[in-house]
């Protein structure tokens, strides 16, 4: 049996022990794959069933947008009971992303309490310190010791066992943070001393705007396990490590889908099938009036095509080459900018280094394709405009995709949504213009 | 002054202070980009005046493939002193990737001890539990009490500072990995219990030969720091959730690299030209025969092409687009391939849910497409062939595209290399026959 249907089979049968003990024993790839089968019905019954810590559970393994896509279909009632059961700032996000009607709905059927918290997270905006942010953690005065700090720790062990303690942050009476005690610092120092003594003073902290890229420097700069965060000053969280790596891989992710033009977010096969083929088509559409454009200069072109009409083979060849040489450069570009290697004004180094693979790559193809024209047809003139034009619109697709990601990043589009676009509309509209321009000029060699 | 500069500056005026500093100043991505600007005896010229640890230091801000070809430029007796300076197992990443030759030289320089260690590191493949774990841990025995544990960890402090210690193994005689202490669990205990009362008994630890999978899988389930590796039941070392997430991402860029063409590992622009062409033209070379392949259909019909000239212009058009929507798919598909929604043996649940969105996108440009045809050239015909081709097409893309990538997982084929080249190739076979196809049918009511 499938897992959605083995779900759905201890569901029917009212068996909850053995429901939880199933969901339980699936991986998290696993559990993602079982909900995509289910219908938003199914999943309602399934998840009511197993109830609300052990839904908890199960979304803590999904991706964000699964999860979002997950909630949106329960009642707001057992939502909110879920919501419950998730640590605040995991709450925070899913709430952040649902429609603003069902998060009004949720947040009504939350207590009043934890739902001015959650608020109060979300407003912090997505992939800041803020909005990354957990808000339990321990904090103790410059003025204990380290044996008060270790046994209260010991005392309240039940609570902070649920917090991930690998730091105990030193503030004083107005909240604002002083210090830091790394856990290990406590283990290895005498019990006498008092916090101020072995606390890193004056630590580094983040303030919660701070947006992700500031956040990756910091911790690509040193192995901190979390930063603390805070609002002017004073202390409000502690953003990990983890869930700024997290954060950081579903951007590239998201970055990859919208190259591969699914913008708008996340797209599962799960949500509703107009909800997908609108946002595909978002970008479709712009891509077929480009396409049309650049088309449009073989229309131009129609006596050379009719009287050479070998050309109509080279025509695809060369759109599509083109777009292949230039999404090398792209894709190099993305991965530079990403890893800070590149920065928008190196666009004339990084159009040199594309230029010479782009003369070599262009003489390669631009000889291959010429050759098998000639051969084709017996016309070496041919064998001419096919290779030419191809060679020459290779240097011209790595100049575009090398520098075109720089330059969109310096003016503030979205390199990952327009690079694409940019790239084979220019190198349509010239291989096109190259190609019947070419042989327009050497006709009567070619007829 | 550019950073690059700046560092040439100081070496050149022999200001090893005023580089060191400077060096120090510099943000992970600011070091990478000043390196990738400087050549390779500018590079050891530099990096040789700022010494080896802070080189050392400087190497791990870089990316994998950046820390190996600074290292492969460097002469061998630096190199040597450089990984030196660096945690064992980023001394063996580095080796691992090395030449076979630029490795034995770097090898022969370390102390003999240090090079076995580092051999034996590096036999372990890369992306396994053994390729990334490190090999610096604190283990103790099962009979000692807390109180002892604590007190051997603050007289060993200085050594274990490094280790970034999160918790503490307990091993028998025979080296068998029989519980661990959390630090927190050692903080909260009464210090007169032994290891074996308060350790977490029958600890999960990995095999070393697990691969980044299984690794990803365990660490997903559950907030584990790091995981025990054993070789044959013995401890050999620990494999960090940092270590392995970014092995993770790595894998996705490589991936999406792959896919946009850059094949045989990762490409900075400041690698050697003939390389970066190289590996770059060994995807387009066999994408330009396909190219060919796919377009010899358009010279089959090249009397119907002839007759009705203005089709000339719907071919490239109709090839771009199904490739755009195929690879819309592709990207959904490799996406729920990544995070565990989707397996080989759900082909046609996928198939159908692509086939719904393909059926609306296709009717919607095929519209368009069909609209625009008809009004150019008057003749609502012209419009049927170019709309429906494209339609039909569409649903073609998207079914391919959705599917591809599942199919070719299931034969182990890598998907990410081999699903573009397989998507157009079959999309613009089927578009051009489509086109011409129906034209030739159609033909008496378009010329």
């Amino acid at each position: 049996m499938t897992p959605w249907g083995a779900l759905l089979d201890y569901t029917a049968r009212q068996d909850v022990d053995g429901l939880t003990a199933y969901a339980r024993s699936l991986g998290p790839g696993e559990s993602a794959r079982a909900l995509a089968h289910l219908d938003a019905e199914e999943r309602q019954r399934v998840l009511e069933a197993l109830g609300a810590e052990e839904t908890a559970d199960l979304l803590e393994m999904l991706t964000r947008a699964q999860a979002v896509e997950v909630v949106e279909q329960l009642t707001a009632i057992y939502a909110a009971n879920v919501l419950h059961e998730l640590p605040t700032h995991t709450e925070a996000d899913i709430v952040r992303d649902l429609d603003d009607d069902d998060a009004a709905a949720v947040l009504a059927e939350l207590p009043p309490e934890e739902a001015a918290e959650v608020r109060a997270l979300s407003t912090w905006a997505d992939d800041t310190a803020g909005g990354l942010m957990v808000v339990q953690y321990v904090s103790v005065r410059a003025t204990q010791t380290v044996s008060e700090i270790v046994d209260h720790l010991r005392t309240q062990a039940d609570e902070y066992r649920d917090y991930q303690v690998q730091y105990v942050y030193v503030v004083d009476d107005e909240g604002l943070l002083t210090g830091v005690l790394r856990l290990r610092d406590l283990l290895l120092a005498r019990p006498r001393v008092t916090a101020q003594e072995v606390m890193i003073p004056d630590p580094i902290s983040v303030e919660a705007a701070t947006d992700l890229d500031g956040l990756q420097e910091l911790f690509d700069g040193a192995s901190y396990f979390g930063l603390p965060v805070t609002d002017r000053g004073r202390m409000v969280g502690v953003v990990r490590r983890a869930t700024v790596e997290e954060a950081v891989g579903e951007e590239a992710h998201r970055d990859h889908l919208k190259h591969a033009g699914i913008v708008g977010g996340e797209e599962l096969r799960s949500m509703p099938t107009l909800t997908r083929s609108r946002r595909r088509l978002q970008w479709l559409s712009i891509n077929i009036v480009l396409n049309m454009i650049a088309a449009s200069i073989i229309a131009i072109y129609q006596d050379t095509l009719t009287s050479v009409i070998a050309l109509a083979v080279f025509l695809p060849i060369i759109s599509d080459m083109s777009g292949c040489s230039g999404n090398q450069a792209v894709a190099v570009s993305m991965r530079e900018l990403s890893i800070g290697v590149a920065r928008p004004q190196d666009v004339l180094h990084v159009w040199l280094k594309e230029l010479s693979v782009g003369v070599i790559n262009g003489l390669a193809l631009g000889t291959m394709l010429g050759g098998v024209a000639w051969m084709w047809k017996g016309n070496p003139w041919l064998g001419v405009v096919a290779g030419v034009a191809l060679a020459v619109n290779t240097v011209l697709a790595v100049s575009i995709g090398g520098t075109v990601p720089l330059l969109l990043k310096h003016f503030g589009v979205d390199p990952a949504l327009a690079s694409g676009p940019v790239l084979t509309t220019i190198t349509d509209l010239c291989g096109f213009l190259l190609v019947l321009g070419l042989a327009t000029q050497m006709l009567p060699l070619l007829v």
